[in-house]
């Protein structure tokens, strides 16, 4: 499985770092995935939304990525640069769009989940997002699901603010590679899981088994 | 107050990006503070534990800082770059020991206490580190409180591992600005804020309101 975070200038630092730290915890505990950060172009590093910079690995689709994840930042207060500008400026959308149309899961972190809408890949399903940003998602027409926690819908996977995206990464993680290493990831970052997580099959609860 | 993150080779993201994105919401939420990404030395940039590469703002030093925070990662497998390298090398537990000696209080995240235990600086005092590391933090003379999820003696605090980077930076923010101002950034960044908190009160529960 090959999993990539695409950075952007303004995203969110925690929610490209922490599902980067889960999965790169996972490969070390035996899950057969890589992980890489990516940048759309061939920008090799950004300065996220609190003022952190992060380098890249490789520009995106160098290799072809399984699941591509899109951190959010910059939404609530319309950043010069973050989610709201790269909606505005459509390349980042238009990436998307091409990828999940090439048969790449998509999963929009936070407010990264307006990317996602924004490229047209929510058009009337469940989703969920940064919780100031819900009626906004609902606007674009997605389904809020605002009492879940992450929302796996199979190809477009969403998720809360920030350190949602914990839970987010650590789900995919249970579901592909199962709930053994998801766990053993969540007790080696002392981290309490949390849900719900809503799937096909209806709102399931995450007990932690590392609190 | 003047807030260091002090990066080195193979130190966790989490622990180092974690406090940063905390203390950046509680300044953009009205806390008197200052953080910034710094390197012991004239290296710019670092990469992490887990491979993410990270750019500092500057070297340590250039100002005063109130409080440093140093990052754990790479000690339970001492790995040939991290807090176990670092501590073998000496210059950061040498740099600790002359900054805590005039005056700038040391934060200890993760395994990042076991550098700040190698520093001499917490001989005979209660502390905490990841739980893999609990022993070792004995041998090292200091006082291990493995039931707290973060231990503020003052001068010198230390965390569990990596995500108690959050709790450790969320208490400091409600110890020196508030517990409102906490607890809006714990709601920002969708965290379930955990504890207990060992000072030199006793042990308290930490209630989050960001559910």
């Amino acid at each position: 499985m090959n999993i990539e975070i695409l950075l952007f200038q303004g995203c969110d630092e925690i929610d490209a770092i922490g599902p980067f730290e889960v999965f790169a915890n996972a490969k070390a505990l035996g899950a057969e995935l890589d992980v890489a950060l990516t940048t759309e172009n061939a920008v090799s590093q950004v300065t996220g939304a609190n003022g952190a910079s992060i380098v890249a690995h490789r520009g995106w689709g160098a290799e072809r990525a399984d699941l591509l994840i899109v951190p959010g930042g910059g939404w609530g207060n319309r950043a010069p640069e973050g989610t709201w500008a790269e909606v505005q400026k459509g390349t980042l959308t238009a990436l998307l769009t091409e990828a999940h149309g090439a048969g790449t899961a998509i999963a929009g972190v936070c407010t990264g989940a307006m990317v996602v809408a924004s490229a047209g890949l929510l058009d009337g399903r469940p989703a969920v997002t940064h919780r100031s940003a819900l009626e906004h998602l609902q606007a674009k027409g997605a389904r809020p699901m605002g009492e879940a926690r992450v929302v796996d819908d199979g190809d477009v996977i969403t998720c809360g603010g920030v350190t949602a995206a914990l839970d987010l990464a650590l789900w995919i993680v249970q579901r592909d590679f199962g709930a053994e290493i998801a766990d053993d990831v969540a007790t080696e970052i002392e981290y309490e899981r949390r849900g719900p997580v809503w799937t096909r099959g209806g709102l399931r609860e995450i007990s932690s088994v590392a609190a």
